[in-house]
């Protein structure tokens, strides 16, 4: 049953984790979840790499470049998920898809001669709310302080012709990026289970968006949908970035089982 | 922050997964449960290999040896998890730990100068519940038809001076291993979420073994903590191997967090 042919290898699915390890968990099961079998052999192959404590703090290095950068870490764990096999690579971490970050992981890839697919987790969920929500206007952003001040969701929600809702600064620093980083409170060191504040001052900062006029809301943390994990609050969608980079993973290996795993995301 | 000494290579644990991903990830969890953090930096380096086409089915093999093995492709992903960094491997499936499987791997792995160490979940297991319940004098077992016929439990359960109790033959096959693997209601088909009828069933067998006075219960197939999560039933200990495999491979890479481990377990 092993693939033999040496020139194409066969399509695996790489999970570059630990940005937290919970979020890459997440995104193995969103991958299941999207594709159900019968028996154990009909599972898409994955591999997760999950070393944290080799890669420094993303929001750390994007508002100070003499702090240690994430990219060395990155680029040597997505080279072990090619050494495993894997062939296109997700990263479960929105504040590292910043270009500083992101763009510098695949050029150091290219120029090492790698040939890895890295699939960029916010481009698919605003491709994907477009053509799956048409009728959207204003779709609303949930993220770290890194992603709201760097406006990674912001510029590409306009490129797509849609305006972004932002949340304000002050909500902004003291809620919703406490919800991630927060010691006594926050996901990254509560994930299992998330707390309670966690859940009370996302969902303050849903509500706020909404009056502000989102029609829909990013969940732009992929430690948000452990928080919260229902996809409309009080009607409003809410959309999963981990979700939509799963379908985008499937999609890039097995694309002959993307009906299903869209037919299960449209329920 | 990546280790650079050539000599030792730092303790990185490896999940051989895929037997099936639903319990890979179950173990994964299991130890960033027993691992409490403050940030994502203090997680432990973990690595999961998940390619369940390569795997052909353990019990089909182990009842007609002229059936496809699947020693080749549980080797050829030992591999891959040590190229990815893996120095410790787990196996959450207990029906690949008959020596048939489990000996043939460690022994092709030494024959191919691999250094990986392999973590025995069932010895793990016995040998935990006797340090931890050493009052314990029968304990009843729960697992497919193979860990059933090949007595992978009893064996160890009997070298550790204990007696074992086993379901009775009728249910064993007509019960206990449909739950394992019925395509309509077995918990490889469905397992997020199980099937009612699938927690009933092994309820039911539970509560079988206990009448024949079982005074703890191995849920000895990695599918069944997915369905009875509860550490008692009915004042009875479920002792889930899954968890105790979690807290060895903590052991074997990072002993100095056992402690936290152990007082979580206990909890």
């Amino acid at each position: 049953m092993i693939a033999t042919n040496g020139r194409t290898p066969e399509p695996i699915i790489g999970i570059l984790s630990g940005m937290g390890p919970h979020a890459g968990l997440d995104l193995a099961h969103k991958i299941l979840d999207l594709t159900p079998v019968r028996q154990d052999q009909d599972h898409l192959p994955v591999t997760v790499v999950s070393y944290p404590h080799w890669i420094p703090d993303r929001s750390t290095f994007l508002f100070d470049p003499s702090q240690p950068t994430p990219v060395p870490a990155l680029v040597a764990i997505a080279k072990r998920l090619e050494a495993a096999g894997a062939t296109v690579v997700g990263m479960p971490c929105n504040t590292a898809h910043a270009p500083a970050i992101f763009d510098a992981i695949k050029e150091q890839l290219r120029t090492d001669g790698h040939h890895l697919r890295m699939v960029h987790m916010i481009q698919e969920a605003v491709d994907y709310t477009k053509h799956l929500l048409p009728s959207l206007r204003r779709i609303g952003v949930l993220g770290s302080l890194a992603v709201f001040r760097l406006g990674l969701y912001r510029s590409r929600i306009e490129q797509a012709g849609l305006e972004a809702v932002m949340v304000d600064e002050e909500m902004q620093v003291n809620k919703v990026n406490r919800t991630i980083f927060d010691p006594d409170f926050g996901i990254k060191a509560h994930a299992a289970p998330v707390t309670e504040q966690a859940r009370r001052y996302l969902i303050e900062a849903i509500q706020h968006l909404r009056t502000k006029g989102a029609d829909a809301i990013f969940l732009g943390c992929t430690e948000f949908p452990l928080a919260v994990p229902e996809p409309y609050f009080e009607g409003i969608p809410l959309i999963d970035p981990t979700l939509v980079l799963a379908r985008a993973l499937i999609r890039e290996t097995y694309p002959d089982r993307v009906a299903q795993a869209d037919a299960l995301m449209n329920q």
